[in-house]
């Protein structure tokens, strides 16, 4: 089986888009290597590239992209809404199939080297890669921004793992290994915000709830209710159905009702899988020998997921 | 309102009953302080100690029982299956009605210096009194057990924040205020602890579970049922109810039924009143105005309490 892994670059250009075309296209029409998707924000005034592939083509094409980057983006021009240090801003590895997390963090290593060389774009390694503890948050090493960077790097503390200065005009990129992060959101027929802000509270790590889900509330103005909205930073140890049933559960109290969950983005096969098995009284360890379509079909029925197609499971795209 | 405490002192004495009541003399029969419960067990050989009352009379009746144990307990000739340092091992504060736990911390602050000016006795602050980060674990101070403390102290990571030598006979204490612990089981009607263990690992923090519960299988030899058994480390954040409400959804994927849940020790009303909130449909904020009766007849309906009575709540002991 071949080794597979998303990475997902986050670039500072919203707006553009010739400039984020221009920046893409080495992922395009290459053997062994997927665009799935090029998500723009203008107020963000920042791009969220996915793309899928083999370790030699994801690495190939992302060290032409990040040279493409750091001609067409100027941070010394750079406005957003959203916090920036570089014209690659972060680029996070994720382990999709038939590659070990271990595996995950030396290619990190090997793509960052790699940039740094083609770039002279100097390098922190955050997350699952991070070398120091003080790297492994993301908002810290970018703590200052783009502006703060040529300080910060003075600091021994902030030194960059790779490279001593930021580059003139592309500042510095932080680039990991991380776990898949899953954007799952959950409707209520509520639309009283501070209640359901209330469950998101008790169901997030952060109010005494599960580990590894980040959630707050948010309203959909145009059905007039509102969702909790959430993040799994850890499928594999917080698991979908655990949100989908604690936030059941807390919605009692407020004789609130869920009425559907969506995922936003894409989902490993495996986070389905998982939470499957619970509804199907399986055991963690037991196979699930399901297709995709069995496994939309059952995700829609037990986790009353909406908007739900194959195409949002990362492994459609694979094979 | 007084400012009412609870100490749970530990003592390096599980067998000879004689010593145990010579030392928690000074907690009987003094105005402003009950002596709540004196557990021993002979395996440990360790005793623990319940104790509430006011801030001046916890203060003065500790004392004097270290200095009791400090003459009656000698740790050179001392064996049990469980770690400790010292004649009084641990010393926890716990803030119970009328007193912040910033005034708790200062209060084992206080209380620690008249241990160590009475007995020599050297003292680490620990929990939330902790003053380095290597002392908020209670079994890192103690790693090494009273046959380490000396070469340990003479590293100064290990300093204590009192004293500079073990004393020869008692040891050292770990003194600091933490939050109460809620012992909370839950029964199921299977006897299948692999599955029961399963249940408990999806709801506990290291699994991926709820921020603020420990938790294990056991098994009940007369019933030939399992339960899975919990501490509840900060109520305030993971409730009750969560744990309750968790193991249920979490049984459900095995058929397994939950059929009682007991509190062993003590709870504080407080956490009884939090959780009968959500099984009455009430916000956080909204009073809840039952007498101790009350609430451990809803306690009972609602959470299936076993074996509960008034006096498994501390405010009983209180007024």
């Amino acid at each position: 089986m071949e080794k597979i892994i998303e990475i997902v670059p986050n670039f500072s250009e919203g707006k553009d888009k010739a400039v984020m075309e221009a920046i893409v296209g080495p992922f395009r029409g290459l053997d062994g290597i997927k665009l799935l998707d090029l998500e723009m924000d203008p107020s963000y005034n920042r791009s969220v590239v996915t793309v899928i592939g083999t370790v030699e083509a994801v690495g190939k094409g992302m060290v032409e992209s990040t040279a493409i980057a750091a001609e067409l983006i100027d941070l010394r021009k750079h406005k957003g809404e959203h916090p920036r240090m570089g014209a690659l801003d972060v680029l996070p590895f994720i382990p999709i199939r038939g590659i070990s997390e271990a595996e995950c963090i030396e290619l990190s290593y090997q793509i960052g080297e790699a940039i740094h060389a083609r770039t002279g774009i100097p390098v922190y390694f955050y997350a699952k890669s991070a070398k120091r503890p003080q790297c492994e948050n993301l908002p810290d090493i970018r703590k200052g921004e783009f502006e703060g960077l040529a300080a910060k790097m003075r600091d021994p503390f902030w030194k960059p793992d790779l490279g001593n200065a930021p580059h003139s005009s592309a500042g510095a990129v932080a680039v990991g290994c991380r776990k898949p992060l899953v954007a799952y959101n959950i409707d209520t027929d509520s639309s009283n915000r501070k209640k359901v802000l209330q469950i998101a509270r008790r169901i997030r790590f952060s109010g005494g709830g599960y580990r590894c889900i980040q959630a707050g509330a948010a309203r959909l103005e145009d059905r007039n209710i509102c969702q909790v909205t959430m993040n799994l930073t850890d499928y594999t140890q917080t698991a979908l159905y655990q949100a989908f049933e604690a936030v059941k559960m807390e919605a009692r109290r407020y004789g609130i009702n869920v009425t559907a969950s969506e995922i936003v983005g894409l989902v490993p096969k495996a986070c389905l899988e998982s939470s499957l098995k619970y509804y199907l009284g399986m055991d963690e360890e037991e196979e699930l020998n399901l297709d995709l379509e069995g496994i939309v079909k059952l995700a829609k029925r037990h986790l009353l997921l909406r908007d739900f197609t194959e195409s949002k499971i990362i492994e459609y795209y694979l094979d």
